[in-house]
């Protein structure tokens, strides 16, 4: 099992089971490539896909799947609380294993254009496959959403990367990109005051002047009567997990509130943790290789 | 690649690449199990082969090494530095994945039965496999060495759990057995003074009265002018390596010293990295699962 890449497309449905199981078994009917979770979310009407295999069987997986999503997914009716512009909202690519993040890109494309070309949606790269600066934040790509894309698709800046220069009614616009993994890392603190957990948030995530791979924002768990710092790591090789751990601890030591706990939400790739592990032992000279069980995907 | 086990055997023969070539052969020519690394030792003529598969392929290639082992190599002419009984001198199954220890230990009387009937070769099972307490410690089963087992398997006590009640002249007796992986990691600290890791050494360990699966002792790194506390951790999910870790920095505080670094020796699973990011991260409710290539290997 060499080349492994994964794929977390986002479909603009969350309730109606049997639609979401007709764009799943997309995924279980292609050789190659293995589902690893599927998440309906009823209020956001949306549902998250995660799947992995070689290049060439993602490639044939994600495209059949956008094109049952555009068979199954009207946008004109289509209702939730998360932004989104299309059936096929948002398909990144990430290589986990042997796999370059220009092979990503190189798959993006490739998708991308039959995805515009054969099912007639407008699709916009964005992140490592953008094909300019200003494409590159997701947020900025879809801002306006589906129902603001049948202006914003007429301005020359936004002229979609593949398909037709019109927005299309019943499948919207899709993004597909290249990325390297996201981490969701939340941070509890032992107070229930939110605002501090608003302040800290601000202090470490890029836009307020922190970390440059972080997102963040505050949460309130009522159940626990605490609060949180919730975390997107866009890139944990550059930004690691224990920096965005320690920058928040140490925030919070000024409001003399500690950490009482962490949690990681979903998947994330084995290097995440070992950088941690490798930061807090001070191993010197250490190589992923080490690990048996790299040895043994190779 | 569903279920994985590991086999490290460890042969007398450390000099002759011929006879040592010859013997890692049988593990290349068996289909589905994979060579992953064997460090011939010029002074201790000894080589250490580390091989993982599926259980049935890993049990056929163990035989064959031993069996090939027990025809090149003549115990009656060897010398080397490290303690040794045999030709094959110990052979451990140790589980990776979807594997119990229960059957490693299936596995190991299994290969020992056939190494002892057809190879009329004296085996004695050790740690998880051990067929009474006192012979669960290698060091107690070996005691004596090659040259003091003519005596030694003469006692009721040592007599061999499969395989002839003598002494095999040619290829001495074979310790087989299932355990842990071993965790090799050494501390390096910040003085030349080696008394201090040697007092550090017998603190941390578990003869000293210190942490139950640890083993240690101080090493001077002449090139560094560094001395270093050097541990085998013999069951990192029982002492997890961060906590072996931390006890040798506390108890390096108490002569001003600091840790200046840490190294891994080899291989280790990915689990016993994870768990110390875990601690260090103050990760809740985290499962192994969520490790991105945990789920591809299943």
């Amino acid at each position: 099992m060499a080349r492994i890449v994964e794929c977390v497309p986002n479909f603009s449905e969350g309730r109606n089971k049997e639609v979401i199981e007709a764009i799943v078994d997309e995924v279980r009917r292609v050789n190659g490539v293995k589902l690893l979770d599927y998440s309906p979310d009823e209020d956001h009407n949306r549902t998250v896909v995660t799947f992995v295999g070689d290049p060439e069987n993602v490639k044939i997986a994600a495209f059949n799947l956008a094109k049952k999503a555009s068979e199954l997914i009207d946008m004109r009716v289509h209702k939730g609380g998360h932004p989104r512009m299309g059936a096929t909202d948002v398909m990144p690519f990430i290589p986990v294993s042997d796999v370059a993040m220009a092979d990503c890109i190189e798959i993006a494309r490739e998708v991308g254009k039959r995805i515009g070309e054969e099912l007639g949606i407008p699709v916009y790269l964005y992140e490592d496959a953008a094909s300019a600066d200003y494409r590159k934040n997701l947020a900025d790509v879809r801002r306006g959403q589906y129902e603001g894309f049948f202006d914003k698709i007429r301005q020359q800046e936004w002229k979609p990367d593949f398909g037709p220069d019109e927005m299309n009614a019943k499948s919207g616009a899709t993004a597909v990109g290249a990325r390297v993994p996201l981490v969701a890392f939340n941070v509890n603190l032992g107070t229930s005051n939110i605002e501090i957990a608003d302040k800290i948030a601000k202090t470490v995530r890029f836009l307020g002047g922190g970390l440059r791979f972080v997102k963040a924002m505050g949460v309130k768990l009522e159940e626990r009567n605490i609060v949180q710092v919730s975390m997107n790591l866009v890139n944990y090789e550059k930004t690691a997990v224990y920096r965005a751990y320690e920058m928040v601890k140490m925030e919070a030591q000024r409001y003399g509130v500690p950490v009482v706990g962490t949690e990681v939400i979903g998947l994330l790739p084995m290097k995440a943790l070992i950088d941690c592990a490798e930061y807090y032992l001070q191993i010197e000279d250490f190589s992923i290789d080490q690990v048996l069980e790299k040895r043994i995907v190779e």
